[in-house]
């Protein structure tokens, strides 16, 4: 019991650390430092995540990644955006 | 089997995503852009998964989550050391 509340605590900071890179992102419209690779390969992990997740019937894998990928894929586009 | 590589491959990505940034980071010097929340988010999450890795006794969750905070670490260091 204990170990899966630490397992889905684990998830849960990791499904929002993008969010305030994202509003960082959107506000500034400055993403120069981000790498576009550290996005891309975050995204591409992710997608593998939520067909595992599939696989294995897993919801709190599934929804879990899916809402990541989401602002993961949102962290992408403002990239592109304002990349100069 | 197949589901187990495809979770694999997404551990791998997640794993290796921290590494382009550490590198733009270190050569570019500037950090400006970069959520210090996105990465204490990240490293926070990190440590819940080396805990629950090690609790549920799965070698590929701890190994894999101890080699990506390592690298989040680092970049925690890159942000504070270069943030003006």
């Amino acid at each position: 019991m204990i170990q899966e509340i630490i397992g889905y605590l684990g998830g849960i900071f990791i499904m929002i650390s993008f969010v305030p890179q994202v509003i960082k992102s959107y506000k500034t419209r400055s993403v120069a430092d981000l790498s576009l690779w550290m996005i891309i390969a975050t995204l591409i992990g992710t997608i593998f995540w939520i067909i595992y997740g599939y696989f294995i019937k897993s919801s709190p894998v599934l929804v879990m990644n899916i809402i990541f990928g989401i602002i993961v894929l949102y962290q992408l586009f403002l990239k592109i955006k304002y990349e100069k």
